[in-house]
Parts: structure tokens; sequence; C-alpha cells
């Protein structure tokens, strides 16, 4: 194997602990030499031990005069476990390739300290497919926010359900799945009660061939209509209903029963305040979101400027009426519209996932235009 | 070159006639012997000779012995030219493959006089390709109304301009260079008049590198308000304004004297009858008209059950608010919802085109439901 396809496999195995790691990274680690694997590692989540270690204990005494191909650069500091730069000077590797470099000050700093200790250090290939695999963790470092996608799916004409509400399905199987995976990777997953009260949503992920990763399910639900008998109290995960700030306490009482958290918050425009849900839920470890609906509460996250990243399916079918996908105020002047960067299309079946970046400048002049 | 080559170069010729050719449909024809080429040919348009005799002039003694590889089944009948088979026969080809049979009762069975004179005529590669290349002239076989693509440029979130109007440019140069490629090959093209009074467009086709095919440029204006100084008036190509039965005599003089055709018609909800004004076009010799707005004029044609094939660019953006991409009534089940068919989805710079044809039987679904 060549050092991308070593990568690659590196970033594979990172992936296999997606929805689960918040509020650490998705890390994995390949140590090989020659171009042959001798120990995989990955980083299966918080107070567990990181990609690196995993993959020297898996190598044993073959670590030495291994290269090491993680996805991130190895941490420098002490936290819930030692710092893997010590740890690979220990075992005696010979190299580390690292994809992204390590922006974080506390940890930062891994790959010097291997330079100093006379072990080559440097960034390889496959950098922008591991940032994607961090970009929530990375966002966290500089942002009080947690990562927010907005995720939704329309018809050509940008309609989510007929004029009388039905919605199943505009888009197909594979799309359906592959929503699931963005859940999956997803550390709550947000819906206005709208949503709840048509469409009765598990919010759990269910993703292909995969042990579901439990999310955290939101509802924004000002004066508590989620009926305490919706699925979503009842599948795998924490279910938390933010309201308005004096809730009713025989339906908080009911809904707490059910299971639920109930979490007053301000109100702004009618709805519990956006940006105090987002930090309420970066309090909890959160590291990203999912916003799936509907309209209204994606019109609210946009036009507020909230968001960071679209996912948007859009199936080949015309309405020419019905439902908006998204419903906000939007700005009036072509200049202020946002458009999303690194834009990348997927065909799903007969449906075409089209996903990109809102470009930090962007972010500023959609709030200002709210 | 192999036969597939061969036929694609024969597909490329008859595009060089693209926007010309109707009544006619496009053919292109090559003549070659062991996989190289002796001639080349392909038809021009009404009244001049067809891609065969094209290319067997091309080729002169070198015809004899050598294969014809054609878009389109050789016709057997004498319209305007003669008949293509005999051409083939006379100048004594080896063998003639073509890519789609000709149902078209008046000129069909060229490949069974081409066989009864000991010439093996077959079909070869490149059908779906070949058939793209007549589809409006297949459908003229059929209906008695030309055939309508219908294109529109929106958002991700199916807006086309923000809340005040604006629109300039939801996409990018390359989707809106492929917009011109579907004009070209259109023989009319239909906007209502708030596009005109909105946008001022010249609707003709500008593509890029290849000389212009003008189109008959329709407006829908039942009350006559287009200004005799729109752009469209002064753009190559005749205009044609359909408006309500009883125009103004003053506004009709007016847009006549700048150069319109006006063109009275009965009103159907409020807007001159689309079906009195397709059939109108299609006496007119147009066989594959172009829908291009606004969102109401769309919104008219789908719901009316007269789209056949639709091309949807899609930017990556997202407004929130505004205008609608398509303004109809649509249907209340998902049942009877217009979902397309051999789907297309084509990268243009950070835009994507997905294009699609209108199933026949779904037609009849979204007719019944306006």
């Amino acid at each position: 194997m060549d050092e991308t396809e070593l990568m690659c496999r590196a970033i594979a195995l990172a992936e296999r602990a997606a929805g689960r790691t918040s509020p650490n990274p998705l890390v994995g680690c390949v140590l090989a030499k020659g171009g042959r694997i001798v120990g995989e590692g990955w980083h299966e989540g918080p107070g567990l031990p990181h990609a690196e270690v995993m993959a020297l204990r898996a190598a044993g005494e073959a670590a030495r005069g291994a290269t090491a191909y993680v996805t991130l650069e190895p941490c420098d500091h002490t936290g819930r476990t030692g710092p893997c730069s010590l740890a690979l000077i220990e075992a005696g590797v010979a190299e580390v390739v690292y994809a992204v470099a390590d922006p974080n000050p506390l940890a930062a700093g891994g790959a010097m300290r291997l330079r100093a200790a006379g072990i080559p250090a440097r960034q390889g290939p496959c950098e922008a497919q591991a940032r994607a695999l961090v970009r929530p963790w990375l966002h966290s470092l500089s942002s009080p926010l947690p990562y927010v996608t907005a995720k939704f799916a329309g018809t050509l004409d940008g309609r989510i359900a007929t004029r009388t509400g039905e919605s199943k399905w505009i888009t197909g199987p594979a799309a359906r799945a592959r929503a699931h995976t963005l859940r999956q990777r997803s550390d709550a997953v947000i819906v206005g009660v709208g949503t709840v009260l048509a469409d009765d949503p598990g919010l759990d992920p269910r993703p292909e061939g995969v042990d579901p990763a439990p999310c955290l399910k939101v509802v924004l639900d000002t004066p508590l209509r989620t009926p305490p008998t919706a699925r979503l109290l009842k599948t795998p995960g924490a279910a938390l209903i933010a309201c308005g700030p004096e809730p009713d306490p025989s339906r908080r009482a009911a809904l707490e029963a059910a299971g639920a958290e109930i979490l007053p918050l301000p109100l702004e425009a009618g709805r519990p305040s956006l940006p105090a849900l987002l930090k309420a839920l970066r309090a909890r470890d959160c590291l990203s979101v999912m916003v799936e609906g509907g309209a209204g509460v994606l019109g609210t996250f946009f036009d507020r400027g909230l968001v960071d990243e679209v996912w948007a399916f859009i199936a080949p079918v015309i309405l020419t009426g019905g439902r908006p996908a998204i419903d906000g105020h939007g700005p009036s002047s072509m200049d202020d519209v946002l458009r999303l960067d690194a834009v990348e299309t997927e065909a799903l079946g007969p449906d075409v996932l089209i996903r990109g970046l809102v470009p930090k400048a962007q972010e500023v002049a959609c709030s200002q235009a709210s």
C-alpha cells in the first residue's frame, strides 16, 4: 500500500467511531513497515485511549521502526490520557505522517516534540478528507456553538410536501439511507414540533451495516405540544424538549414521565432562542448538530446565520404547488445570498445530494440581513 | 474507428444543424471502409438534401462498398427529396447501420427496401443518444402539439429571486451557457410578459462557438403589456405575442410596427390558452418549444400536463425567502406527483443541471390533478 492508501485506511478506521467521540475528534492511525500494515487503531470515545495508543498496542514490538499514519497530528498534552507524542517516541516509531495539523492550543506541538526526539514528523496526503472528518471538532476550537448542518429533502422546485401536507416519500431509499449516515455522525438532531406532529419521526440514526450511535433528539416546542406518546421518546438516545420560559407544569410532568428532559429557554420571535439552545447543547458536549426541519425551523437557522454546512437531497420531482423546503425571510439583495463553498454532488439512485459549506464571511452577511 | 465511434461521429454531425431542421429530424451520416471515413453528411434543413445524400456526394466513387452509419433509419419515401434508401442502393454501399428505427408511417421501410436489394441493414449502437437527438420529431409523429421542455434555474430551496425580485445571477456562466444550447435546439422559446417586464430578455440563442439558430420568441401577454422597445423585438428571430381574444388596437399597432406578430387566442384562467398556442406553434412547423418562465407560466404548463422534458439548473445557494421557481397548484396526493424518468445530472461549474423526461402516464395524472 502506498502512503495515500495507508492514510485512507486510517481515515476509514476513524470513521468507525462516527457519532461517539465528542467532545474529542475522530482519529484513526495505521502503523506500517514497507507498505505493510503492522497495527491499526482508532479513538473510540472520551476517556478511551487515543488512536495512536490503540495502534501501538495492536502492533506490539512491530511498532519499532514503523511509520505511523495518523489522520490528526498527535497530541502533546496530558488530559484523560497521556500525550500520544510520547507514546510514539517510547514505542520507537521511525516516522510520523499526519493528514491534518492540530490547531488546538491545548494539544498541539506533537509534531514538534517528535522532531525534537529525532523522529521525522510531517504532514502527508488526504488533508481535505481528514479535515472533513474533524470539521465539527475544528469548529469547536474557535466557536462557542456546535457545528450546525442543515439537512432537507426537496423537489427540483424546492417543495417538501404537497399542498395537503403529504411528504412520503419525496426522495428514494438510497437518499434516505444516506441521511441516516449524517444523523449517525451528529451528536444531536433538531426538529420543530410541527414535524413531530406531522410525521412522528423516531429521529434515531439507523445506518446500514453499522451499530447506530444514538444522538440527542431535540424538539423545538415553545408550548410543549409534543405528545408523551411521540415515537422519538421511545427510540434510542436521550430526548430534550426546548420550550418557552414558563412551561405548563402538567404537560412538563407528562413529558418528563415519558423520559424527556425539558429545557425552558428565553423566546426569540416566538420560538425558543436558537443561540441559547445551541450553547446548552455545546455545554452537553455536542459538537455537531443536525437540523432536519421543518421549513420554518430551517429558515430561522439560516436567517440567523447559524448554519455551517448544508445537505440538500434533491429528487427529480416537480410539485408546482405545496410546501417550501425552507421558509424564512431571506436577503433582499443578490449580494447577500448564501452561496455554498466546496460543493460536492452525489448521485443516490434517482436523487442527488448536493452538499456544501457556508463560507465564514457569508455567515456574517446572512446574519446581518435577517 | 469502431462502429460506436463512427455512429458517435454521425450524431455529432447531426447536431450541427440543431434548431434548423424542423419539421424534419436531425440526421447525420458517415460512410466508412474498414473503419476509415470516406464521406460525411448531415441534414441541414427542410428542402435540403438528406444526410445520406450529402455523405454519398462527399464520398463520390468511394461510396461503393462502404458501410453507411446513419443516426436514423433511411427514409423510403419521396417528399421534397427522393428516398434515401434508393440513393444508398444506387451508390452501391455494402451495408447500412442505423441507430434509431424510423416509426414514421410516411417514411419508414427504408431498411426493408435495402434488404430486398441485397444490402444488409440493421440497427447498431448509440440508440439512446440518437433517440435524444430526434425526440421532438418522434413526439411529433404521435402528438398534435410540439415537444415542450420546461427550463428554470433555481436555488437548492427552489427560489429564482430574492423577495425584492433580484435574480441576477442565481447560476454561474457555465450553467447559463448550457441553457443557450437548449434555446439553440428549440424552434420556439416561450416566456410570460412578467419576465419580459422584469428582465427584458433577448430570448435569442447565444451558443458558444456555433452560429446561432434563431428561434421564434413567444410572449404570453393577455393585455399586450410588452413594451414596443423590448429587447426581444430587436434580437434575431421572429417575435410572436400571444394575447387575449380582443387586443387593444393601438397597442397592437405599436407592437406590429416594432416587428412583432400578434396572435389573439381564447383565454383560459386569464391567460391565452396554452393548448391553442401550442397548436398554433406546431402549425408553424415548431416541433420543439422551450418554456423559460416565469414561475406562473411554468406552473400552468406543468399543471396542465403539457411538459415533456425538464431542465432544472440548481445553484448551491440558499435564499430561505423570495420567489418560487415554479408557482402552480400541484397535486394533493404524493401518488400524483410528477416524477421524472431517465434523469441525467451534469456538473456546470458550481451548479448542477438535472434533466429528465416526463413519463407519459404521468402526464395524464398531472393533467387530471389540475
